[in-house]
């Protein structure tokens, strides 16, 4: 018998070791670096499952009654400039078009690195009246903020997201609608891909330029730093101020709209590669694997036993397909099969199917679960027609599985601290999430920043109300607030 | 009783007038100009009109083996350098990016017009062996090509498509790749948009720079100009050499990889207006139609009776998307019913339910099919029980309808010419796809665009041998080959 295990703890890092992460990155085929600096090549395994998060995303974006839309990739220098916090926010990483051919443009134009000020300008010749309202948009697209150092999908120069961007008669809508997409991100995050979050607001310090509130939902990584998944914005009426957004209202008069943007990127798959993966390799939640479950023959030793391994191979695959499964055979036959099981868990896939020549004797196949720990997980017989039914209620488990394993992961990782040199000692020392007293103002935020290097990751919405001091100033609070050193 | 065709003719321009397209465009909020010179804004009908055409499209993409992958937005200078017919085809229409935040780059960075370069970077590292190919990759994305003159969808600085790259070990996979990429693009056009095309081979002067053979599907819009739809080029090893996209083969030999790329774009929506639209405005073919039939209650005089028919709209729009039809009910109780008519027919949604009082006294609803070509067209009762299976029937028909009546259009302005003069008189007058025999020469292709404005559009697949004599200079010619004015 190979010992698959072993064999894969000599390829890669230890989950715990630094190369880890990008050597997974590389070795399961998900990005690669390309030419252009701070750039990847997201490749077809890694896109795959991009696909999958977008159509669960996308889903629940037209549920609430959004509309998808594509907006240009240029703004022009001008209307960058017209929302001052805005453009102080992002002028240092923009990447500026400045010729065209042979030709130098009379206006420089910036790559979109968001695009609240061009739906801004279209929004303004949109909404005339109250009925044009609410004007619910999302659109899927690739920003560029010029970073010095990147990491394949956790910091990328240019990276895939979607934005929304809705206008809305009052201000209590827009509220509404930023809460509504951040709980929408939530639902997803934690039921799609298993990774629990915590919801909240941003501090002034850390929200959105231009926004009057920032909600964030926040991961936590095995190496316990903090990881931003997810961000809505309520823009008051910053946004409707600087480009004209104003409408007849029901009583006549002209009114400023209320508008909101949110957003959701590929340093998502960061956060879910981080949290689930193991010394294997990749762990993928099943309700977005880009393959639910790989079918690995075993051609045994005799020649003639082949065909019927195979024609019983396709038979399955076909009737898996059929019950909506997303399932692969692995067909080489020149490899191992101890550098199979390798690869397969590597890339994470949530169940292994051994089909031998016994196998196909009995009608049956050996399943086998990629989030199980052991060293020699456990395998077990099922026969083909219970398969289907089996795999989902398998998948469903292992995807339960994994949100229990890092939501248990976070519990142990988060502390509550009742001064800063607790918290230092923590951010110091074993890092997590560190629930503490804080009076709300900048300078206290700055110095637990400067000195500690965490930062306030948000107001948790479901924080209790506790009567408490400033770690740093020990004046009144009322809530504790959320530090990490964040990703 | 309002008369809507009437108010229509006077809100568009008709269809044989100079600004019934932009009319259009704008008006069925397909998309609208953005402050970016040359770059539209697709606005959500135009954007789910998009959606749905991709979702048919990358279906077929992937039933043949290929998968979506992302590439960079950026093509360093260098890489564009080094295909010389690539870059000499493409320098004079490409965007630069020569600074981020304040610095200056070191390289200038094209944004993608295309990416035969960097996929031939990647292909580079990722092909060793021949059990590496074929490679088989397509992405979604928008590139940047800088157009003098634009129009929405037709030709703008910015536009959406899609990119296939593959490579492949021998010649003739390669070129059996070519073809059915192409014949991909046929199917899709012709059975889902009901545009029929022309399937041919581009001349040299009109192949892609870079190419060995450039494949295409050219489409007669109404005013007899041609639309190229789609096209698949054999690159033969000409990016290979570039990038030296090398493997071992079966035999142990280092060879050269056989490369090939197609593309369709948001271009083709231009097709699809231009094809189907008529002086009411757009016709959506059924199968990609963002809303395939809407429902209109008729609120009739008494208040009392719109809580039901409020009640038996939202019931049938139920059951409807229930059996898998894209409907939507127009809620609006302020509009009048002429008005709504006007605004539903510009849209081109295919079907048209109207629900009064009468109607749901009797469990009835009455169907107009868009495509009816009468200024009263025929009003059908059908029975609620029936309405689903109705429907789906009625939509089958018009896109059945919409392909005949292209293709009939296009039979009636295909002529076969003999002479340069019969030539240039139908260039100059009624236009139209022209069929003449030409020597191959590049000097007489030239002659023809030089002194008509006509191109040779291709070199049609299924054009019979027959022997004639070129119209320019009368030298034989065994097959005639497709000429038309272009888009």
């Amino acid at each position: 018998m190979v010992a698959p295990r072993k064999e894969l703890v000599e390829a890669i890092p230890r989950r715990d070791e630094e190369g880890w992460y990008p050597t997974v990155v590389a070795r399961a085929e998900l990005a690669d670096y390309s030419p252009v600096r701070g750039c990847m090549v997201i490749r077809p395994y890694g896109y795959t499952l991009w696909e999958n998060m977008q159509a669960r995303l996308d889903a629940r974006f037209k549920a609430t009654g959004h509309k998808n839309a594509y907006f240009p990739l240029f703004v022009p220098e001008s209307l960058l400039l017209k929302e001052a916090e805005h453009v102080e926010g992002f002028a240092p990483e923009v990447a500026w078009v400045t010729h065209a051919g042979q030709e130098e443009l009379e206006e420089r134009l910036a790559i979109r690195p968001t695009s609240e000020t061009i739906f801004g300008v279209m929004y303004s010749k949109w909404v005339q009246s109250w009925r044009d309202l609410p004007l619910l948009v999302n659109q899927w697209c690739s920003v560029v903020r010029w970073e010095k150092r990147t990491t394949p999908f956790l910091r990328t120069t240019e990276f895939l997201w979607q934005e929304g961007h809705t206008a809305h008669r009052t201000a209590d809508e827009a509220q509404a609608e930023t809460m509504q997409m951040l709980e929408v991100y939530r639902d997803f995050v934690e039921s799609d891909l298993a990774i629990p979050v915590v919801p909240g607001r941003k501090s002034e310090a850390e929200k959105f330029p231009g926004a009057d509130a920032t909600y964030t939902i926040e991961a936590l990584m095995p190496d316990g730093r903090a990881l931003q998944s997810g961000t809505s914005h309520n823009l008051g009426q910053n946004f409707a101020k600087a480009f004209d957004i104003s409408f007849q209202d029901m009583d006549g008069e002209r009114r400023l709209a209320w508008t909101t943007s949110w957003g959701l990127s590929t340093r998502t798959v960061g956060a879910l590669i981080m949290v689930h993966g193991d010394d294997g390799g990749l762990i993928m939640p099943p309700v977005v694997a880009p393959t639910q479950a790989v079918i690995l023959p075993i051609w045994g030793r005799k020649p003639e036993e082949r065909p019927v391994i195979r024609d019983a191979a396709d038979r399955l695959r076909r009737e898996l397909l059929d019950a909506g499964l997303r399932v692969e055979v692995d067909w080489s036959e020149e490899k191992q099969i101890g550098w199979k099981h390798n690869e397969w868990t590597l890339k994470g896939v949530p169940i292994r199917i051994e089909l031998g020549p016994r196998d196909v004797a009995d009608e049956q196949a050996v399943l086998v679960r990629r989030d199980d720990p052991n060293p020699r997980p456990e395998k077990r017989s099922v026969a083909w027609s219970a398969l289907a039914d089996e795999l989902k209620m398998t998948l469903n488990a292992i995807q339960a599985n994994l949100f229990e394993r890092a939501a248990a992961l976070r519990t142990t990782k988060t502390t509550s601290v009742e001064s800063f040199e607790e918290l230092s000692a923590i951010v110091e020392g074993p890092r997590g999430f560190i629930n503490a007293h804080w009076c709300g103002s900048a300078e206290c935020e700055a110095t637990v920043k400067t000195q500690t290097g965490a930062t306030i990751r948000c107001l948790p919405l479901n924080a209790p109300a506790e009567d408490g001091r400033c770690i740093v100033d020990g004046r009144p609070s009322t809530a504790r607030v959320l530090f990490a050193r964040a990703y």
